[in-house]
């Protein structure tokens, strides 16, 4: 069973680990081959955004501590911030109950979202509204000769 | 073009909306009509937990403010808590950038874990290793008589 190591984890006390590889080889990937991963703010607990890594993406951030998602509207390995230096270093990377969700906790530096906002989630419900929260830190314009 | 209303709310300002319904029907939801919700405490921040809603549950969440998901697992509405007891009441709902995901701020009744630990992302990297964070705060066997 592909998720027996989370099973196993389900009744682990604090402090009990097991190998990182053993924990890769059960992750719940998409039949895409592909995980979402949150990046949160380390410093304020923001969300910034949600992206998507595989398995090549998501080795490749822990090894370089350098956050790298999957494009999946470019079909390719997208290191954040590499065309607007809006990049995520990696703090920390945790793993849901059943390894089908990760959760980073990134350094980020300057806006999160393409837009120039500095959070993806800027639209919020208000009773039959949806209302703009926050105006975008920088001008898109400014951050990319093309779309990020 | 489906994401027409958010690639124009890409340039507005702080305060703009528009009509809930609008943004409704252009989410992006996958093709088993399902979309990532992360709930968040509104109290610490902590992230508890990534579900998925499809358009009905979402609908209901924001009529209920009651937190329900759909359960990939059960191929039903989920209404978070229905077994363990320990619901989500919504503070607020937030949708990113592309209308492909949802970021719910919930004040959480007990652990949000069906293993009774707090968070679902108690399982954290360490090197080579994976380590658990916490132990559980609650037995399961108290919290279902089945698994929730």
């Amino acid at each position: 069973m592909s998720d027996g190591v989370f099973k196993r984890l389900e009744r682990a006390t604090a402090g009990e680990s097991v190998a990182l590889r053993d924990v890769l080889d059960a992750l719940q990937f998409t039949d895409d081959g592909l995980i979402p991963a949150i990046a949160q703010r380390h410093d304020t607990g923001e969300i910034a955004m949600v992206g998507y890594m595989n398995r090549a993406t998501l080795e490749e951030t822990l090894t370089t501590g350098r956050v790298c998602y999957y494009s999946r509207s470019r079909n390719r390995a997208w290191r954040k911030g590499e065309e607007s230096g809006n990049i995520q270093v990696l703090r920390e990377l945790r793993i849901d109950c059943d390894g089908d969700a990760l959760l980073l906790t990134v350094e980020q530096t300057g806006p999160a979202c393409h837009t120039g906002q500095r959070s993806c989630f800027y639209l919020k419900v208000n009773g039959d509204r949806v209302t703009v929260t926050h105006s975008p830190e920088r001008n898109p314009e400014d951050m990319y000769g093309s779309t990020d």
